[in-house]
């Protein structure tokens, strides 16, 4: 992919150590020539292959992929308590939740501060395991059972995520787990047999695209001498190479016009759910008890003052933004900045998701980019995800 | 430095974001050529620059260096039950602890594991910062305030700390903020003047040598134009050329021989306080009340299974170890594993840092260090620190 480095993507290598957690497909990665990584609660996530993004992501809109997102750990929260704890733990309603559904849900503190935004998994009524983004939320959940007493064990378990993302992700994992497959509705998850062992398997993902998250567990357990997490990213693979697999992760391109956020990058504890478009999930009418509850009732009765917008803006085709790039106003007032942007080559313009200050968040509205190199590039304010 | 790369120390491209978080100080070091990074705190720690580790090893025993350690982050712990809440804490009793104090605490969850290894600074009678290692405590701290009601504020304060570490740090900071940095003892602190802002500098740090840590407040603000923390780099670079200065990071040979370990690389969440040789922070005749302490009682009445040793070993000189080595017995049982390892130049042997199980784990005692390439090599259990 051509195009300027608008800074800070330089070549900067990873200094590898235990705390840097491996996960059950790390060889594989390797072995598949994996050209970066990023760090994820204290685990790695590939972030590029030997393709460049824009390759990737054409692929992965008519293909399929296998992604190594093992850092998405689980919490998992079972006992008396448990779905009082999870409750307490967020604004969005768990009251109607089925076993076998997954809900993504804004986790806030008392602020109403976002500090994570994970999916939540419900396995059975005493048991539920929440899928973090970037945060130690497993030291959140803990904390808040000890103090407040509740009868709850929380744990980390042996499980890391395999995401099968792409159209024909779905006939991929019907020709490994049968056809139960297609039965599973999105954001729903079922057991499935894996050479002995049970996994489950979300329909789910990190994508726009219809896609898979294998929650697989045993790490360091074998089947005939080879570790089973190994044995599964084989047969994924070997199957996979009549549906044109490649490796991959999650597709920043892809990311971005779907308008799908990322902890940490595009929000963080500085800003609430409503900045964050998650009003859907924080319903007034939902009278249950949960931290950061007064904060955000006042939040909603008085406005929010940003909010996360889509950009579209010229130029130069971007590659990945490594620190973020300020936004202006046409007089000249900061009223954003985008951590993640890129050329998207479908919309063949680049693209960026930002908090905007209200005044200037109206779709259509006219903004200026500033490059970090000296350079202003125009933008247009529009609404998420990104128009198809 | 010569030697056998012992494995996954890798070139390994780190990829950058928003999430993973720049310091005051960042810049500064990219101009001096970082060569690698890894990731602590969602924030960079720089892990070297021009010259090998060997190099700096010798040149932060002789001279003074400077080391951007801002991902050391603060958890501010203030109110009417910050008392109440810090020693809720940790086994550690506080009772006793003075303003201007540095207290090197274990916190554990209720199981007695070890949930990070931070420096307390007692600020006032009712305001304290935790110095954190590679864990969201601050989710921690706020999780058991909220469940238990205290009466506290938590926040991520602007704090940076920037190390100057080697035998001329004194002289140094003495050339910059006066004689009264010599009245300075070992884990105290006081407020220094700098350029108008008020610094709070320590006598301490990730190092076996005299050293301080400046807890730079002022990300973002400026003097005259240029960055507080950048003119702060600025300053202590200028004055420590006639020191020889150069700019480095915690050196793996000195922090290993000098015993000091690294969280979530020596010791997780699995290993409490006592296998981690931390038993004179875990007194049972301290009878406050603290998370973890049924857990903690019962092993201190029971015995530990394993505990941290240091290791010297044989065959060609280590480069820093990448993923952990396994240690083996005489009759072939894995008794350990070594996380962290390397050459040192002044033993001349290879040393490392790692839990033996208890039947093994007597001063002298001959183990075996599989080096992962079918390899294995002689080693020696010894006491830490490792011999002068």
């Amino acid at each position: 992919m051509s195009g300027e480095n608008l800074i800070h993507q330089k070549n900067i290598k990873l200094n590898m150590s235990r705390r840097i957690r491996r996960t059950p497909f790390t060889k594989k990665v390797e072995e598949c020539g994996v050209s970066d990584f990023t760090v994820v609660n204290h685990m790695l996530l590939p972030k590029g292959f030997k393709n460049s993004v824009e390759e990737d992501y054409w692929h992965l809109r008519k293909e399929v992929q296998v992604w190594d997102v093992s850092c998405q750990r689980q919490v998992q929260i079972s006992g008396p308590d448990a779905e009082k704890l999870v409750q307490k733990m967020t604004p969005r309603s768990i009251k109607k939740m089925e076993t076998g559904k997954c809900f993504y849900i804004p986790i806030i503190d008392e602020t109403a501060g976002m500090i994570n935004d994970p999916v939540l998994l419900k396995l059975d009524d005493d048991m539920f395991w929440i899928s973090i983004a970037d945060s130690d939320i497993l030291l959140w959940a803990k904390g808040i059972a000890l103090g407040s007493g509740y009868n709850v064990e929380i744990v980390e378990p042996d499980v890391y995520p395999l995401a099968i993302q792409g159209p024909k992700s779905e006939d991929l994992l019907v020709s490994i787990f049968g056809k139960d497959i297609k039965k599973l509705k999105f954001f729903n998850f079922k057991v499935f047999d894996f050479l002995g062992t049970k996994q489950i398997i979300a329909r789910s993902g990190y994508s726009k695209q219809d896609g898979f998250e294998i929650y697989f567990k045993g790490f360091e357990t074998h089947f005939n001498e080879i570790e089973l997490g190994e044995k599964l990213w084989d047969i994924v693979w070997d199957y996979g190479q009549k549906f044109n697999i490649s490796p991959g992760c999650p597709n920043l391109i892809d990311r971005i016009e779907a308008g799908l956020m990322s902890y940490g990058n595009d929000f963080t504890r500085e800003n609430n759910p409503l900045e964050c478009n998650l009003e859907k999930y924080c319903k007034q009418e939902d009278d249950h008890d949960f931290i950061g509850k007064h904060a955000l009732r006042k939040i909603q009765s008085e406005g929010i003052k940003q909010q996360m917008r889509g950009i579209i803006f010229d130029g130069e085709p971007c590659k990945p933004i490594g620190v973020p790039l300020p936004v202006y106003s046409k007089n000249n007032k900061k009223i954003g900045q985008i951590a993640s942007g890129i050329y998207s080559p479908r919309i063949k313009k680049n693209i960026g998701l930002s908090m905007i200050n209200r005044d200037f968040w109206d779709l259509g509205n006219e903004v200026f980019i500033n490059t970090l190199n000296g350079k202003n590039r125009k933008g247009i304010i529009t609404s998420l995800p990104f128009p198809d």
